[in-house]
């Protein structure tokens, strides 16, 4: 093996979480990036019919297809050819594919830091070599056609996140059309991470496809539709790239599972219910947006979408794994440290997700109040001394 | 991109079975290498309970691994860590993973021919370097210690399959062994694909691990446990390669489908049933061991386990695609061109698999019997012209 990949410290933290709960203390997890809910009622409902009337097997669903390939024509008015559409267990096989088609070992690919953690390490297991570009908080953590323009030399391709896991921040229209006119010009190969699209709460998150018709778009059934445990995600690829991303997929994946896709294809159906999971994700946003800066969490670019708050506890410490260790030992609240996402300046953000309930939110800000105020106190002691 | 993959020829035989039964011709499934039958009741049960009491997320069943352990002992004697078990979604994503953590780019890895065309490309796909071994009758099949021994230089890896795809064939105990052996003194690494274990019809299938404790072994639900549909596998590593398997996995693909683990659980102790489903198959085999050579399809060697038959056609064609469709058409059973699983010789081979009911392996016979008669006729006035 020649690669070494970092593993998520978010899972340790979680780990330690389940080692206090089973001791006996009340966690509130918002240390991952998925609903506490679960699939859309009518989802499992089809379920259940499903595991009684078929035996199941390879399949690659026709109608999911063709559903999903309505959705850009609803969401963002492009056209979509449902054959264009490959089927996958989630995102993330999905990105893997994503990166064989356009890269081959040794390439270059442009990523916002902070960013997703497995953009990185997945780059650097397929032997491709990731360029970190520094957004910080006057970009609002995200890339910018300008930052793109400036590379030299240009990368060979580029993965975009709008909304950003972990920040939650949105690339405008403008400056998405602005990306893709760079892209085209320096001849950069775009794939889009559309994970969390239709989870906005400032406006329209427009897809890199409406202004680059041959990026790769990248989506997932585990974050707006609810349904992480059932690994269930797509790749959008030009037509003329789908012989060999099926050839791909037949051989490394075969298909996702088939109860998944009976049941997503019916979830897509649930708006008024999916709809009412963002209802409480807003109000998650409001009460923590709210309550953060006023306990010293000052510099968050507040979220357009997706459900996470990426807080700087710089004045605080520059340990933040140790911090959120601390924090989860003392309050019950367990949060992501900020190095998952930025190996530079990680170490003093943390993550907070916000999907769980609006009662958590309420308990879970109501138990780090006392928390922050004794290590803001202590922070400005030693400052004075 | 820079690496073609060539897609699985059954797939285009399947599509037209498919176009076909829509014209009301009556067709029977016999080219993909699936059971017919659903999950275990009981399996199926456990899905709908679970359906009904937990959301669901990304989730590793720690029962289910410490019970993956248990059917080591059980089965082959060797104590295993239920931490060294890394949960997929199917054998695929396994194997992609044991490649990627043993070989870089560039590396070659043995394999015989014909086999799974999977390793074939997914090697290709991960810029390794394939190298066949044509294994013939005369070995069964099968990739032996004395040319794994032959191959200059060695080979970084070897990928071994028993019971193997297409053939059925199993390597006996001693050559297993001695396989092994050649790949300590050589230090070639090894993978062994166990995906049809527990499929065996002339005594019991010897695991890898007995002889080599640092194999990676690649298993799955979708053979024996009759769970194609619910994507769900394994890979077994040695205890120090674990960390960064898990780092791969948790960055590549996370975790499988949480009903699935729920049901795979419960589906390893449905013994009765499952043993029902190999009085099933083994009937069939007996029935087409039986018929085949009759029909002069006398190149065969007998599977062991697994539920195909490998058969040569060479005095009928040297077009095993064409041949297949002309058999689907004309009598509506579909199987697999040799193709897929070589190169080289597969143009006269075709699979049969016989993972259906008795009543369709004896109406297959039934209707490809005549269609053989007369391709053997015209083969044999061909001849003598």
């Amino acid at each position: 093996m020649t690669v070494e990949i970092e593993p998520f410290r978010a899972i340790s933290v979680s780990r330690l979480a389940h080692e206090l709960k089973a001791q006996g203390r009340s966690i509130i997890h918002m240390e991952f990036g998925q609903p506490s809910t679960g699939a859309p009622d009518a989802a499992i409902a089809e379920a259940h019919r499903i595991l009684d009337s078929e035996p199941g097997g390879y399949w690659e669903s026709p109608a999911l297809r063709a559903r999903i390939a309505k959705l850009y024509d609803g969401r963002y008015g492009v056209t979509v050819d449902p054959e264009r559409i490959v089927m996958t267990a989630g995102a993330s096989p999905a990105l893997v594919l994503a990166l064989m088609m356009r890269f081959q070992p040794g390439d270059r690919v442009a990523i916002a830091r902070p960013g997703y953690v497995a953009y990185r390490n997945t780059l650097k297991a397929l032997h491709m070599e990731p360029v970190e570009i520094d957004c910080g908080p006057e970009v609002r953590f995200q890339l910018t056609a300008e930052a793109l323009r400036a590379l030299d030399p240009a990368p060979a391709g580029v993965i975009i996140a709008s909304p950003a896991n972990p920040t939650g921040t949105i690339i405008p229209e403008a400056e998405l059309k602005a990306i893709a006119e760079v892209c085209r010009e320096r001849n950069i190969s775009v794939i889009s991470d559309e994970i969390y699209h239709g989870l906005s709460y400032t406006g329209p998150t427009p897809s890199m496809l409406q202004f680059e018709p041959n990026a790769l778009i990248v989506n997932s059934f585990s974050k707006y539709w609810s349904m992480a445990g059932w690994r269930l995600g797509w790749l959008l690829l030009p037509e003329a790239e789908v012989p060999q991303a099926r050839a791909r997929v037949g051989n490394m994946f075969l298909t996702p599972a088939t109860l998944s896709q009976h049941a997503g294809l019916i979830a897509m159906d649930c708006e008024v219910e999916l709809e009412a999971n963002i209802d409480v994700y807003r109000a998650n946003r409001a009460l923590m947006l709210d309550a953060l800066p006023a306990m010293g969490l000052r510099s968050i670019a507040p979220p357009d979408g997706a459900f996470y708050i990426y807080a700087d506890i710089g004045h605080l410490t520059d340990d933040s794994i140790g911090f959120c260790e601390a924090l989860l030992r003392e309050t019950g609240v367990a949060t992501a440290p900020g190095v998952d996402f930025d190996p530079v300046n990680g170490h003093r953000f943390i993550r907070f997700s916000f999907a769980v309930s609006t009662a958590q939110v309420e308990d879970a800000l109501a138990r780090i109040k006392p928390f922050f105020a004794a290590r803001t106190a202590a922070a400005e002691e030693r400052l004075s001394a």
